[in-house]
């Protein structure tokens, strides 16, 4: 349970430092640390190239290249801790400030926010792991009338690799058609990859199955932290549907009439997600339930059973007691069979209990 | 339980599977399989007649029939695993390739789409089997001005039974009237069949009912088992309502306005539909307080008396302790009727403890 | 708990046979069985006289009177089983099928639906009776210009026996009305009734409370119950509230603007009745934990004093141990005082446990 | 509990009564009782006077003074179970037989309800005894163009003191505003007051909050019964803010636009006290939490104490039956210091048993 | 809990003090006291310069500064408990008497009212003291068109402090804004804060849950005060955000269009808060769980053990009582090797219990 509230509590600490400077300063706020990257692509119907840069890495000195009014720009840039990279980048596509300042504090929640010139999208790209359990990642989208800008948190992120090997490849509609399609492809991409993860928490709630069922004990923190990953899970993908009504209603100029059907479609997979996140909570709850109320169930049979024991003895014992005493008359005392009569009484009065308690279905 | 997870998994697995692919193409999402079947019906005011197919299942070599302009044309398929037929379905009614993935992905919410030339419907079919629990299967509708394309998971399929004797017979309004009608009792067809299913639900509890009542142990997956079934249920119903709800704002031109009445009858039965869920939820949650309790006070009641007995042998076993002593001296160790006296004794004051506890109603 | 979900069963059961069937078709949904009844009204400034039939009840050879242009007619139809009678009268006043179907289909949730001729208003009368718990009848109404079409589940029904010798009395407004006062005055009458369910809850709620208070145990069933009919009485209100609501927003030409505030009444009452109901609930759940606790709680002090009493007995049992042991020396064992000294031994160790546990407030 | 539900029952029982009279007639429903009071006030600028009357009391037969033009009448009714003096007043004002009904009958929601040519603005006005609990009784205000009548449940009410004295000492600025300021400032002195309650429960919660914390048992209906007075509480208040909400958007003209800031005041006053007691009713959770947990502390402490005794003793009981058996051959049992060395293992062995209990921390 | 509860009390107590004066007094109604202060700032595009008082105290003789036209003036009143300067200020730019009343009165939610020549914004400022806990200051701004007026609770408040050096500074956008960027600067200082709050809040779940891990008991106090304060955190962020939207959708003068992207980011920013807010509840929630579910489990693991102990003491203690018996004939008894055969038979006997509890995995 530690590590979410320590991952989380990081990001409130670099945030907390920022208190004090002007808004629109552009501070990374974030876990993901390490070098920056950026690639450029530029297509049209004729095919797609890469913008060829010295290196793989752009230096802060090289040109942002400019887009051109007959070809698709795609800059994709991997890893949003360089300020002076950011700034660079704005400057050339004249960004506002908070937006930078947005694409750099990696906490946002998923958004669509229209500044007019360009449409600015915030996303989260989801990944679980058994071990170390949900991370995300946030995607910043600026989609622009011919040029589209991708923001992702480091340069290790693999969201987007599909769309690049379909745009090289040529295949598909993508070189026919414009930026908000790429756009749209871009966020597609991110929410497909949504249902991977309701696979890896699927195969999650069915491992605590198997353990509730099998008696494990000691379930409880386990079933917690699964409910606070589906929480947080939600927590991404639900303002993303939000986002997208927005989207729906607005009619930006930027994305075309009959693309509104595409994006329909990636709000109908966010209500998919969250209804098969709403029925995960419920088999968790269900599980929990179970699992408490077996753990219970099994400790009121241990001690049930030992009650017995004890109650099934105390008759003998009192026996054992009254042919203890010190009279001097007793009767059977001094018979020869009078050891064997009352080991016999025993014997009987306590299996009879046991035969008592079994129709009873106490034992 | 698991079978419930399994189900569930399977679909994203297969989802997750398609991540790669660009949207709108054909990939088959569901846990049917089998062979796909096609059949055609074509009636107006004088009858209605089937289409003569080469055999009962349909080729992907014979053409798709047109719709005619003074008959209304039904297309029923069924099955929807192979993308060729569908595409080629697709492609002669002109349909959007993100409706026709919409088809074949058959893990869809309810829902109604106005693509201006014909309005798609999704509902789900809902079967209720004691044995393996609630099952749903998609069905599809395209409503165009003169034609009806229904589109159902599986060839096994009986959910328009009633409607196509209904137009063979030619009993009814249906051949009077035009596509939309015929729109409108397929889902109508569909709809009143969740009665069936509630009816089916509603016994599994009474049985649950007299399973409590009688004392049953370990009702509990059981009765979670319901109630997540209940809850799958409702998912399937309350979309369609709203679903319902946005049809009667859009006033689509190619329902006539007479036909309102008719979908707002459908949306009423949803209404009552959802109404009897929550009843039925409520019942649970009470049976499941009403079971817990019970096994509860049933172990209570275990504990106490064998505490009760424990506590009444108490004072017996310390007199045989007593005279156990090996004291010379004490009281009425040589006298004959010691033994009795004592004995007395332990029967008097065991006697009125079990009196006591009787008047205090603990025993 | 058993009635109530067979009542429900058999309603489910009915509907579901009803399935295969086109829509429209009156088949009568519902408990009800039993005779119909017609009776008719006519009444203007001048007063009111009912119109004569041969016999009370009407046969369905003889005619439906027409509605007059300067009288308001009130056809009170009691009993809803003869789909014969209730097609009959929907012929004459030209309704809608469907209409007619939920006359029939005894079920419905209250609501109001504008057939633009005529308004359809639907009530659930509500008795409440303490052995067979809360029960529903159906009440529906037809508002046109000078007529009101009154339909009850059976012809024991009394609901509306207070306006019918208030117009053949003459006393208050309703002879100098039109036909929409007329049924505003059978929504309220309904509606007030709904004040006398509520006070018989109200007892049996006081009831429960004695009962728990007095320590009774197993009321669990009886407070589920009652909640459970709450619930039921609470779903039989509320949606009449948001049916007032739409008919204030409505501006129907069927109701005079001047009767909005009466409606408005009505509307007042609804909510006043929902309040009660949540308020009730509330005592319902407070009742439910108090009831618990004080189960838990008796126990609880029962298991406590038990322990005690073992607890006291344990060191006496011990000390009687010792001096049973077969040791050649043991203090006290030849000394005449030794029985007596250990005998007080003991008594002073018990007197001061039982010191202790009192003063510790264990006892 | 019981004084709670019997209030509520009597009332429930006279409304129930009332179900056979015809809508608008003027019964009282409520639990006060006694004669009932009238007084009149006019002012100005230039001051305020009482409208003489023959004696304290309003007789029946005196003439309900009429409203001037130039000065502001305040007619104050208290006291509001006699239907002749209601209706008297009615008339002379032309007010609707539905409000009056509304007016007597003491159980109304707060609401605003505007007739066009007047205001009807219904109040609770609250009283918390530590004894009986919280009380509310009845505030009505109808608000003319330069009239307002104030009706009040009984003729103990102080409600409206501060104001009444503030007009004839001429202090503040009512005498130079008209009838909407001080209905304005009615219904504040009405408001104003229910932070004296908030005080009082406050107070309570805190006597119950010593009481929790210094162990007392049995304190679930106490919380409970404030629960239950701060969901009443709740339910006076919550109406009143939507009803001004209304009062804000209706624009109603007997109400000046400058004083929507004031009535916005007052809006956010109610805001505060539900904010307050939400604050209430989670402490009163967190506190049922702690007490009852609490008592299950102690009891387990108890039980676990005991187990704990119990357990220390059967070692040594052991060791004395061992001595206690009749075998010719015992080890130690004629050697003079056999006891001694018995005894104290028995000694040795109840501490060691002591010690691990207590470094176990069980202790 | 005592002291928050005796915070609120006091607060309640001296408003209830209030209750009888007139709308518009004056009265101080909060915790702090102590002296009041009074700061003045001119800038504009060339510089900022404080204006000279004498002193640091502002004294009630001086005058308070005009705004001029080319200059933005800000206005810092620290301390709100002298009624006298409160009105000064208050008659200078002339402001509503309630407006004055809300600022004295540091209860207030937060909320921004549109007086037309001014906006009134009311925030709540957060300190988290970890020994004291949460504590919230108002403060009040009032923007004009060149002056802005802040008001906070008392002179110890440093929450503005980085916005004054800025400005003399002449770092940032500040002197090159109006009234309205300064008050967003402003309202921007105070909302960071939160997320140092939010941090403080989140260390302390942390060692929370270090101590439920490591078996702490008694915690419940703990985390109720923490949930407590969550709420009230969150009761000081909500209304804030609802206030934002409302000055968006206003669209006041006084705010420059362009700004309207800096106050949607403050929005974002209460959005963010909320969020983390609400997953601190879920965690607090499921620590709590967790910390109930150890305490019982830790309570049964020692029952079990004890009980278990018992239940292997029964069968040895009834082998002595056998053989403490006195009958004259019984087995092994004079053999030289009985007292050794039953010692192991004992031995024999627990050890195979110990073994099949341990099987069992009792122990």
């Amino acid at each position: 349970m530690i590590p979410a509230i320590r991952g989380m509590r990081r990001t409130i600490n670099r945030r907390s430092r920022k208190a004090g400077l002007p808004p629109g300063s552009l501070v990374h706020i974030g876990v993901g640390s390490g070098t920056s990257l950026i690639r450029g692509l530029r297509y049209g119907p004729s095919g797609a190239h890469r913008i060829a840069f010295e290196g793989e890495h752009y230096s802060t000195d090289a040109d942002v290249p400019d887009p051109h009014a007959d070809e698709v720009l795609w800059l994709q840039v991997r890893g949003v801790t360089e300020p002076a990279m950011i700034e660079k980048v704005g400057r050339k596509f004249g960004l506002h400030p908070l937006l930078l300042e947005d694409v750099m504090n990696t906490e946002q929640r998923p958004k669509v926010e229209d500044y007019g010139d360009y449409l600015f999208i915030v996303l989260r790209a989801l990944h679980f792991d058994p071990e170390s359990g949900l991370s995300h990642k946030q995607v910043s989208l600026v989609l622009g009338p011919n040029y589209v800008l991708s923001f992702e948190e480091s340069d290790q992120e693999r969201n987007f690799d599909g769309v690049v090997s379909r745009l090289l490849d040529g295949r598909g509609r993508l070189l026919h058609e414009g930026a908000d399609y790429l756009a749209y492809s871009l966020v597609d991409s991110v929410v497909d990859h949504y249902f991977a993860v309701l696979e890896s928490v699927s195969d999650q709630i069915e491992t605590l199955e198997e353990h509730v069922l099998s008696g494990r004990e000691n379930l409880l923190p386990a079933i917690h932290r699964l409910k606070r990953e589906l929480i947080s899970l939600r927590k991404s993908v639900w303002p993303l549907r939000e986002a997208l009504v927005f989207l729906d209603r607005q009619h930006s100029s930027l994305i075309d009439e009959d693309l509104s059907v595409f994006f329909r479609d990636i709000y109908d997979h966010c209500i998919h997600v969250v209804d098969t996140i709403e029925s995960f909570r419920d088999m968790l709850s269900g599980l929990l339930d179970v699992h408490l109320s077996s753990i219970s169930a099994r400790l009121n049979q241990v001690m049930k059973l030992l009650t017995l024991i004890t109650t099934i003895f105390m008759p003998m014992t009192l026996i054992t007691g009254i042919y203890g005493m010190n009279f001097d008359r007793m009767p059977f005392l001094h018979s020869p069979y009078g050891f064997s009569l009352v080991i016999g009484a025993m014997v009987l009065i306590s299996g009879s209990m046991i035969w008592w308690f079994r129709k009873k279905r106490w034992l």
